[in-house]
C-alpha cells in the first residue's frame, strides 16, 4: 500500500476578537479559521514537519481521497482525490512513513478556509467583496499561526509547486528560523509582465460578467461565464499546447446552456470550454479574484521589508537553508528564466542550492504529473535535512 | 516630399442581385460594396499594380492621411494616419512613383466594405449575426472582384503582413496567374493550437458581454467592455513584452466608466485597459468576431480545394511565383516557426523564395514600425519581377 488512504479536513482557529488577523492592507479580521489536512506522524520533537503550499486554484487535500469538506459547496468529484497523490505517500517524494505533512487552504480560499464566501458574523452575509485583500505575505503569515497552535517550531522543509512557491519562498525569507530546506518548484519570483498582463485578463473576465455584481453574487448566482472564459485563459499556460490538442481528441463535450451564441468547430475548442465549465462548480470567483490579485502585485523584497533580493535572501544563508529548485523546460505558466532569476537572486545572496530543469512533454502540470522527474531528488535532500 | 498625401476611400460594386456573392459557406449575397484605397499611377498595361491586404483591425487606408470616410461610424482620429505609411510612398519600399499599390477592406470589415453593420436592404437593419460567416478564401474572392473591375488581369505582386499573409498566399495559390511575387510578412499558414485558444478567448470576451445580445446590439449599444478585453488579449501578442511595460510607462490612464470594480495598480494594467477601451470606438464587434473566425478556421489547403500543401503550392511553382518570407524573431503573434512552416512546404513543393528573419526588440508590430529591416528586399524584388 502506497496511498494515504481516506483523509479528513480539520480546521484551527488563528484568529479570535482578543487575537485578530491584520493583513498586510492594514485590514483585519476577527475571526480566521484554516482548513488543513496532515499525513503521517508528527515524530516527538516535532522535527519531521514539512509545510506544502498548494497552488492557485488547489486545496488543503493534498494526498489521499476526501469525499467532503464540512460546509464546503465547492467540493465536487474533482476534489475528492488528492492534488499531490504521486508525490505524498509511503515510500514517495514526501514520505508519510517519514514525515509529517501539512497542506492549508489559503486564507481567502473557498475550501474551508475563512474566505469572501464565508458569513461575516457581524453582518450574517457572506464577505464577498468585503472580504480584505490578500499577499504572498499574508498567506503565509497565516500559517505559521496554524503552525503555533499545532506545536511546530521549526519545519524540516516548505515545498511549494507554481503559485504555491511564492509562498515557499516568503516563508523561508520572513521565518528563516523556522525552517531548514526550501523546495519551490515551477514558480517565480518578481511576477512577470507577460504573467500581470494573463491576470489582469482573467479578473475582467470575471468583473465584466453582469452576475458577478461587483462580488456580491452569493443569493443572485455566480458569474460562471466569467470565471469559465478566466480559468481557460489561464488553462492554456498550465498545460503543454501539443497536450492540449492530444487531450482535445477523446475530451469532446458540446457546450450547452451557458454558451448560447457560440458554438465549438473543433475538438481544441470544445476541449477549452469543458475545462472553463467544470471549473465553476469547484471554484469561487471572488476567491479567484483574490488570488489573482495577490500573484500580480507580488514582490517578494517589498512583501518581505527588504531594500533588495540578496537582503532578503541573505536571511535564507545567515539561517542555513538549503534550496532546490527544479525548472520544467516547457512552463509556459511560469517559464524556466523565472526559476533562472530566483537562482540567480540565490546565488548573488551565496545561498547553498540545487537547480534542475526537468525536460517534459507536459508544460507546467509535470510537477502534478510526473513525480519519477522530482522524487530522487527531493528525497536525498530531506534526508540530509533529517541528519 | 515622400508622403502620399490626402487620399480618399472609394468603392466598387462587386455583387448585384444578378451576380451574387457566394461564399465558401454556401450562404451568398445580392449586394456587395468593397472599400478600397489606391496609390500611385496604374501604368499603360496594367502592369504595375500591387494589391497588399491589411492585418486583422486594419483597413484600406494604408497611405497617406485620411480624415473621413462616407458612412463610417469607427472612422476615429486614430484611423487617419494610414497604417503603413513608412512603406508606401515615393523611394519607399512599395514606391508609389513605380506601382500603382491597391488596400480594400475585408468583405465582413467594419470600414467601408458591407459587413455586419451595414443595412440588409431587404430588412432595413443591419445584418448584424445573419452577415455570413466568411472564411480567407471569400475575402481573396472579394478582391479579385475588385480586380476585375479595375482592368487587373495580373499583379506584380500580392503583399500580407500578419493575417494580411493568410490571404496573400491564398490569392497566390487560388489565382496562381493572376500574380508574379509574393511577400508574406510575419504570418502563417495552418493555424495553430495556442492561436485557436487565444482567438477563442476573444471570442467568449465579445460574447459574454450582455451587451452583445447575439449580435443585434447597433440600436441598443455595443458590447464595449467585452470588445475591449478581446483586444486586450490580443494585444500583448502584437508588441513586445518589453515595449508594453517600456510603453505602459508614459500611458497612464485610469479607467472611468466603462470599469467600476477593477481599478489598475500598475502602469501596464493601466496601459493596457487604455488599449481595450480606445479600440472600442474604432470597430464593430461583429466585425471582430467574423475575423477571429475567419483565422481561427483557416486551413489553406482545404480552402484551396488542394489535396495536401504540395498539391497547393505546386500551383505556385507552376506560375512561376517568387516568395520573399519575412520572419520577426521575437513575434508572440505569428511565431517564427510558422513561417519556417510555410518555407517549408514551399521548399517540398520546389517553389522559389527568400526567407528572412528580422531581428527586432519590438516583436510582431515590427512590421509597422521598422521600414529598414524589410525595404530593400521588397525593392529588388519588386524591380526582378518587374523586368
Amino acid at each position: 500500500m502506497n496511498t494515504v488512504g481516506q483523509t479528513e479536513t480539520r480546521f484551527e482557529t488563528i484568529a479570535t476578537p482578543d487575537n485578530p488577523f491584520v493583513f498586510l492592507s492594514g485590514e483585519s479580521l476577527d475571526h480566521v479559521e484554516i482548513a488543513y489536512e496532515a499525513y503521517g506522524e508528527l515524530n516527538g520533537d516535532a522535527s519531521n514537519a514539512i509545510l506544502l503550499f498548494h497552488a492557485f486554484s488547489g486545496s488543503q487535500h493534498a494526498a489521499g481521497y476526501n469525499p467532503s469538506v464540512e460546509g464546503c459547496p465547492f467540493w465536487t468529484q474533482e476534489c475528492e482525490e488528492g492534488w499531490w497523490n504521486l508525490f505524498i505517500g509511503p515510500g514517495k517524494a514526501l514520505d508519510t512513513d517519514k514525515y509529517f505533512i501539512i497542506c492549508a487552504n489559503y486564507v481567502g480560499g473557498c475550501y474551508g478556509s475563512t474566505g469572501p464566501a464565508t458569513v461575516n458574523p457581524l453582518t450574517e452575509k457572506p464577505y464577498g467583496s468585503s472580504f480584505p485583500h490578500i499577499t504572498v505575505r499574508d498567506l503565509v503569515e497565516s500559517q505559521t499561526r496554524l503552525l503555533d497552535r499545532l506545536g511546530i517550531d521549526q519545519l524540516l522543509a516548505v515545498v511549494g509547486p507554481s503559485t504555491g512557491g511564492l509562498s515557499c519562498v516568503s516563508f523561508a525569507t520572513n521565518y528563516p528560523e523556522r525552517v531548514r530546506l526550501v523546495i519551490p518548484i515551477a514558480t517565480g519570483t518578481r511576477t512577470t509582465v507577460l504573467n500581470r498582463i494573463i491576470l489582469l485578463e482573467q479578473i475582467l473576465a470575471i468583473e465584466n460578467d453582469p452576475q458577478f455584481c461587483a462580488g456580491e453574487y452569493y443569493k443572485t448566482g455566480a458569474p460562471e461565464t466569467g470565471l469559465s472564459l478566466a480559468r481557460m485563459i489561464s488553462h492554456k499556460t498550465f498545460v503543454h499546447l501539443n497536450a492540449i490538442e492530444r487531450r482535445a481528441n477523446k475530451d469532446v463535450v458540446q457546450p450547452g446552456d451557458r454558451f448560447s451564441w457560440y458554438q465549438a468547430h473543433d475538438h481544441v475548442e470544445s476541449y477549452m470550454l469543458h475545462q472553463g465549465k467544470k471549473f465553476t462548480d469547484r471554484f469561487d470567483a471572488n476567491t479567484y479574484l483574490r488570488i489573482c490579485e495577490l500573484w500580480s502585485r507580488h514582490n517578494p523584497v517589498i512583501e518581505g521589508g527588504a531594500v533588495d533580493p540578496t537582503d532578503l535572501f541573505s536571511r535564507s544563508r545567515e539561517a542555513g537553508h538549503q534550496y532546490l529548485v527544479f525548472s520544467i523546460d516547457e512552463d509556459y505558466c511560469f517559464y524556466p528564466e523565472e526559476q533562472a532569476a530566483l537562482v540567480a537572486q540565490l546565488k548573488e545572496a551565496d545561498v547553498p542550492h540545487l537547480f534542475l530543469t526537468v525536460h517534459s512533454e507536459k508544460g507546467h502540470d509535470s510537477f502534478l504529473l510526473e513525480p519519477d522527474l522530482y522524487t530522487p531528488h527531493i528525497q536525498v535532500m530531506l534526508e540530509n535535512a533529517s541528519r
